[in-house]
């Protein structure tokens, strides 16, 4: 099933927390011990841009969690429009439900080989992805389920993100970052404003 | 300059997380020792529903993170789409450099009083706003500029949130939120999708 990366650009990393700069809904890869796992997290932000440096909150209840703990390693994906059947039934189940199986084979999700850490990520339907190196921080992971990550390696679909910049217009919409309003209600990055210096 | 809160709608507490669940652009807001400050932030993100509770980059550099430090409340506030050139502007200067003037009053933004912390905050051109209390947590702090806080009181202009749930049509194109993503360039809230069960 794991296929290498082809359409994808790699994203330098000093541009990687753009990626998630405009608060989207992400998805939280994992693999350890022969398992692996996908789930959905609305709650992600970078706190630095240089080394890219990103928070995510991964509740204690999670299979996810367990995988990334025992790895080291966290797999961040920004899903496209185009995903959000999937984005939200990711969100609902638990792999722990399905083993043998796992939720990429149960949703038919194809899944890349991310090139630095070897974690499992999606690029159909999906605008970029992010591998990631856990920080150990118990206290802030066992109060607050939050998780601080280096990223090591980033790339994005050039048709939304190239340059380091986002560009959202009528051509992409299957790709526009989706961002959970709550109960699989997303709504999507639409229309860009430019600020205007005040007189 | 302070008038009271009035067309907002006080947001119950459980639901205060909703309000920044979608990953909007906070305007951060702040007061301490007769001085008061309103800066820009990108990154925040809610770690918990109940208690309501938020995580928000601050950096070091900032006038905000004085007076947030020296009175342990923070202000959120949400911008709409028609507050991105303030928004951009108080997210440019530094309060510091327009001492004994101010933000609010240089950039003429009506302030409205906090009802439980006596923050300043914004209603004007703002869709929601928070009233938050700093839980003190040194060292993420000063190794990530990360701030986590406790929702103590909110409200929401009801024309964009009401009941709960955030509601962005075209009747309202003024409140769509606003995601930063960069260099003044801002994506606003789009269309809104209802993820479908999978067969």
């Amino acid at each position: 099933m794991s296929v290498t990366p082809s359409r994808f650009i790699t994203v330098p990393l000093e541009h990687a927390s753009r990626l998630l700069n405009h608060g989207p809904t992400v998805l939280v890869t994992s693999a350890a011990g022969g398992k692996r796992d996908i789930m959905a997290a609305a709650w992600s932000m970078p706190v630095e841009f240089s080394p890219p440096r990103i928070a995510v909150v991964i509740d204690k209840s999670t299979y996810t969690r367990e995988l990334v703990v025992a790895s080291g390693h966290v797999g961040l994906c920004v899903p496209g429009a185009a995903f959000a059947d999937k984005a939200y039934a990711v969100g609902s189940a638990s792999g722990r439900d399905l083993a043998p199986e796992d939720k990429f084979g149960a949703y038919a999700i194809p899944v890349v080989t991310g090139p630095v850490l070897g974690l499992p990520l999606v690029e159909e339907g999906i605008a970029a992805w992010l591998e990631c190196r856990l920080i150990p921080e118990r206290h802030t992971e066992a109060a607050y389920d939050t998780f601080f990550v280096d990223v090591v390696s980033a790339a994005a679909d050039p048709r939304v993100f190239s340059q380091g910049h986002w560009e959202f217009n009528e051509g992409n919409a299957d790709l526009h970052t989706l961002h959970h309003l709550g109960a699989g209600v997303f709504v999507c990055a639409g229309r860009t404003l430019r600020a205007k210096p005040l007189a």
